[in-house]
């Protein structure tokens, strides 16, 4: 079975994620929990590319194709692989993302980037994707108190960006009903935690 | 305008080309003559992703949309700057290649490989493209000259791999009329030459 964890940054995602990995392992399954370009040394150095300080000209599309080539490579060395010997795997962002991010969020049509990750990925979509919904501003308030830092010019400008971002998941859990569970994340970390754990129960009929 | 130069090693394009490029800059034009990466820094490092020998499991698909992703790098910090400033950019390979070698050779499919290409190049498609046509044996007849080596045990290997690039370019002269232009390319070096400027002399109107 192939989950993905899909929100923005300040939704408690990844610490759900691993409270989730260590009661799936505790019940005897095998999990492999991953994050592209998960150590695959090709897509690491795919990665490098878009992260390179250096690298400020860096096209939007170009950047576009960069991740969906991390993310073949990562489904093609480690999450096929994984998936083929039976194991679950949870995998922290996916093409989702880049459909938000860059298809909605940036402007080059959820679509477009769509349609480059369906040769990436030979359209393989998850089997269930958590998205753990919050609104920007709360999310942007958790992040801030996180980092013991006042929320700064920059993070208000982007609040436009990330509501987009919000925006463009929503449609996505709408358009992928079947695959798609929409986790409150506004609540407190053990009932998000809760929620998550009884969708993932479910879907495993445990 | 936009010119690309396809075809095969060994058929000799590079050194036609370079006469071409000299004899317009004769005639007072201002000529770009570049290939991917073209010496973008983006786009180099990408490229060093895909050539990095230590790189021997990368994916053919990866593989493509590094292509496509270094192009549009390229195209966006290079061709197109030189296209609106009314220059002539002679690029040697560009889309016709990865349809070619990746979409028709590799077998990922030309329709495959033009539909990421559309999304890196946004349907910049070249004014005219040179097709350096010439049999795989007798491009490799030449290749082995030149490099004062016997044919080895690779290169006959690959002969079928070649025939399947030959052919696709056949074919994507036959889509592609009105850009596409056939070089005899395996008549002397003085005829391709005169072959190839006749023909961009028509299409410049001079």
């Amino acid at each position: 079975m192939f989950i993905t964890i899909e929100g923005p940054e300040g939704s408690g995602k990844s610490t759900v994620a691993n409270i989730i990995v260590r009661r799936l392992e505790q019940l005897g399954y095998d999990v492999v929990h991953t994050r592209e370009p998960g150590g695959t040394p090709i897509a690491e150095s795919i990665r490098n590319v878009i992260l390179d300080k250096n690298n400020t000209n860096l096209d939007a599309r170009a950047e576009a194709l960069l991740y969906a080539a991390s993310r073949r490579q990562h489904l093609v060395e480690k999450v096929w692989p994984a998936l083929k010997e039976g194991k679950i795997v949870i995998c922290d962002r996916y093409l989702d993302s880049s459909l938000a991010y860059q298809g909605g969020a940036r402007g080059l049509g959820v679509d477009n980037i769509l349609n480059i990750n369906m040769f990436a990925t030979e359209g393989t979509f998850p089997d269930v994707t958590l998205l753990f919904d919050i609104t920007p501003e709360e999310g942007l308030k958790r992040i801030a108190a996180n980092a013991n830092r006042e929320v700064n010019r920059l993070d208000l400008e982007k609040i436009d960006f990330h509501h987009k971002v919000r925006q463009t998941f929503l449609e996505l859990a709408d358009k992928y009903k079947d695959r798609y569970i929409i986790i409150d994340a506004s609540k407190p970390l053990e009932n998000v935690v809760e929620q998550a754990w009884e969708q993932i129960k479910k879907k495993l009929g445990i």
